[in-house]
């Protein structure tokens, strides 16, 4: 048995790096929310906000990187220890891009001002906002407190989210095909519109890889992922 | 010191995780490939066996991870082949994600059969893919040859990735402008030139942990990542 301090010690850096994944996940949430905004406002001031706490949010996936490196080296984990810190760096690198998501959202804000746009083509973008946000932080919920269940709960409401981005999507179509001057804004919106849906895929991912964390079992069968397939937009 | 035969063992698995690495490398360059040939000739055979072919490159993703947990759990290596061990996790996951953008550009060619569809609305797209794959291609060589030059040269070149997207998303929105029925296949023909920028990416990626892996350096400095915010389309 190794001495006390030293496992205590071992728990004080499992528990920091869950610290600062939640941590991160803040920033991302935070991020998702000021991206959105400066894109619905038109908030040049935000948006380069935004930008720039990018660079924030990839430095914490470094950290995060380094700390996990650091800790398997020196405390060399058991197996399930092992997995769970692994998962760590997956649940980082997933943060990150939802990070780089919210950072092109709030560079579309950048290019779609001054152009031809109408409070309605904003509607469908805002809800899914939400809807995306709610998944981010219940996947992360799931995944800091083991919960299998909400994990399968998040997975089961990513059909919702791809429901709503084929609506939007064709949404956004009809208002390009009234009106030649509303095809550039709307493209911009389309994007964004992507840029949440996959939000709302890395939300899934990091649900995944809670479920498997506490089950050891795979959530998505291959049938599942095929059927996805042929369903999505 | 270890008996002569387990670490010759140990360098039969490193070997033998940097092959997986390259054998999934092989696969998602012919899922970019498959995918964008039946994107141009709307082959609705070659999108289905791209679309199933992605679960084996999923599949891929879980191996190397597994082989990377389990090295680490019974090896426990020392920091440098750690960190290289790590790298290999985070370059199968952006390979994995390739394979995704690959599946998408497949999915698209089922949208976009019976739409009003000319010729010249793919030219940018072969360009474009035609770069990308020469990216994927020489990322994972400078990766597994350790060549930091070559990483340099990648991440130089993904300008030319960003500058070809932004000139056939201009060219897509003018074909848009000019007939309305031009807007739902050059919408869904946007979408695969974001996918395709995206590979460009990973490809930088890729690189940049390559670089990384040679010198101990980060390639790219916070200042270059805000001029390429700031250039970006």
């Amino acid at each position: 048995m190794a001495p006390e301090h030293i496992v205590s010690s071992y728990n004080d850096e499992l528990v920091a790096l869950a610290q600062t994944i939640a941590e991160m996940g803040g920033q991302v949430e935070v991020a998702i929310e000021n991206g959105t905004k400066a894109l619905l406002k038109l908030d040049r001031e935000l948006a380069d906000l935004t930008i720039i706490a990018d660079q924030r949010i990839d430095d914490m996936q470094r950290k995060i990187d380094d700390m996990a490196v650091s800790m398997i080296a020196r405390r060399q984990p058991m197996a399930s220890d092992l997995r769970s810190i692994i998962t760590a760096i997956h649940v980082a690198s997933d943060l990150e891009r939802v990070g780089d998501m919210a950072k092109q959202l709030a560079r579309r804000s950048l290019k779609i001002e001054g152009l031809n746009l109408q409070p309605t083509f904003y509607n469908g973008v805002r809800n899914m906002t939400a809807l995306v946000l709610r998944q981010i932080k219940e996947s992360l919920d799931a995944y800091s407190s083991r919960d299998a269940e909400g994990a399968i709960q998040v997975c089961n409401r990513d059909d919702e989210v791809d429901a709503m981005y084929t609506s939007l999507f064709r949404e956004l179509l009809t208002y390009m095909m009234e009106d030649p001057r509303n095809i550039t804004p709307c493209t911009h919106l389309l994007f964004c519109a992507k840029s949440l849906e996959r939000i709302g895929d890395h939300a899934t991912n990091i649900a995944e890889r809670a479920y498997y964390l506490q089950t050891g079992k795979q959530l998505s069968s291959d049938v599942e992922e095929l059927q996805r397939t042929q369903i999505k937009a």
